[in-house]
């Protein structure tokens, strides 16, 4: 266990290929790193610090600005295939051979097409409120790139249900988000943002043919988590990935939306230490 | 803990509203008691021993066969609606106030009505294999009564996927049933069968109005199981318990089909355990 925490792990830079790539490196080394992975125009200060250090505990965890957003440098390419590319290349530079992706929303299409693109780089999946490519109903035209005028408003509306219940873990997540007080983020630019926007209309786009054709190349041990009520990806994605992924175990916590992972984060710590546990999904596990 | 298990414990009878009623009845007591329903054309001799000796080990466990079924008297009703209120005597007979209850398949359909006619009686719902009333693909138009003249081959068929894997543990499973030497269940008589299967039939016609309303008045907590493979009731239908149910933790597992508890039995003790340990699934296990 190295000294940090979400709270006080420094930001570290890293350039390559001409991007100088933000990043945090904290918790605890010698097995495979685990990567995160976020969402629509977030940067690393958007993770929740329970989950992160919670995470900590047993795995290196690995936060990143990708290419043009937050503290990173670069431009934040139009498609999810490029965003890949960049954090192909950030990995590259960190010299990861192996690593374990949690991916959120965006981070999740991302971490798709890194588990596609490089089988071998990534071992293990998380994917938190994500759809396939071309999945339903993720042309996001409710979005828009200044949605986040009003970040908190946003998030309790778009993360959480609206009952009681939800709202009142939405105020204590947002809560958490201001535990690390110093050596904060950059925000994410209004450029960066256009460019996620466009980038998660294309995933979304229903192609001509062959919709979900790449997913059975997906073998990958995966976690998938979901909100019954998620207002952002429709909870239907979620299934289509799990019956279409080879080796997907699917989770869906009640009266939640696309932040289902920030309300019910004990359960779901639980879970995903259990699939951790389980060396794989896949029935092996005895 | 009493000195019996899923192999030793003797069948007990009891009579009321003259049905004479086949029961076994093992575990650990003290807590609320977890009656099992199973499924069409099963017996008691159907559950698998891993799984509930498991359970017993937290649980006192209940297994019986409902009017007509297996070794007890009295008529096989052609309605869940009746099948439901049968299960209501038995529960009576035996003096219990408040059960937990596992439904898998027909027993999951019983399970929801149980909930709706009775909801001081249920406290907890485990469904397996299950849909909701007037779910999708749910008329079994190709289930007939006679479907297990070779048990093996229908289990096989029908409970795990074609893959080698799922097979295997299709084949650990059938053993499994064996483990019980003494005081066997008696088998399904074909006039149940014919019952059985017209009840199904019936909860699974889609109504003219009001599809799946009555779901949202089933607000105990819940956890549903089922196999992303799933060739007997389609896993969309615990996606649509999932999204309705007010307080549902839904797990979909992967390569599996209507015996997905049967093949990632360990992960599925462990989620089970989870779901009781959490005391509820709707955030409050903080």
């Amino acid at each position: 266990m190295n000294k940090y925490a979400h709270e006080t792990v420094p930001t570290e830079y890293i350039e390559t290929d001409g991007v100088r790539f933000a990043y945090r490196r904290f918790g605890r080394p010698g097995r495979t790193p685990l990567l995160f992975l976020g969402y629509f125009n977030s940067n690393m200060d958007a993770w929740d610090p329970v989950v992160t250090n919670s995470l900590a505990a047993d795995h290196e965890v690995i936060l990143f600005d990708n290419a043009g957003v937050g503290a990173s440098g670069g431009e934040t390419p139009y498609t999810v295939a490029e965003m890949t590319r960049d954090c192909r290349t950030f990995c590259a530079a960190l010299g990861l051979s192996a690593i374990d992706v949690l991916g959120f929303s965006l981070g999740g299409m991302i971490a798709q097409q890194l588990t596609l693109d490089d089988p071998q780089l990534v071992q293990r999946l998380i994917l938190l409120g994500t759809g396939p490519r071309g999945g339903e109903g993720m042309t996001f035209t409710e979005l828009s790139a200044e949605e986040q005028a009003d970040p908190i408003a946003f998030l309790l509306g778009a993360f959480f249900s609206p009952s009681d219940a939800s709202q009142a873990a939405g105020r204590e997540y947002v809560k958490r988000l201001d535990s690390r007080k110093e050596d904060r983020d950059l925000p994410v630019s209004g450029n960066s943002a256009v460019a996620q926007l466009a980038a998660i209309r294309e995933w979304g786009t229903v192609p001509a043919s062959n919709r979900y054709a790449t997913l059975k190349n997906i073998a990958h041990p995966t976690l998938i988590v979901h909100g019954s009520k998620d207002i952002v990806v429709a909870p239907i994605n979620a299934l289509v990935l799990a019956e279409r992924l080879p080796n997907a175990q699917l989770i869906v916590y009640p009266d939640s939306s696309h932040g289902t992972h920030y309300q019910h984060t004990p359960l779901f710590l639980e879970h995903v230490n259990l699939f951790f546990r389980a060396g794989d999904s896949s029935g092996d596990e005895r």
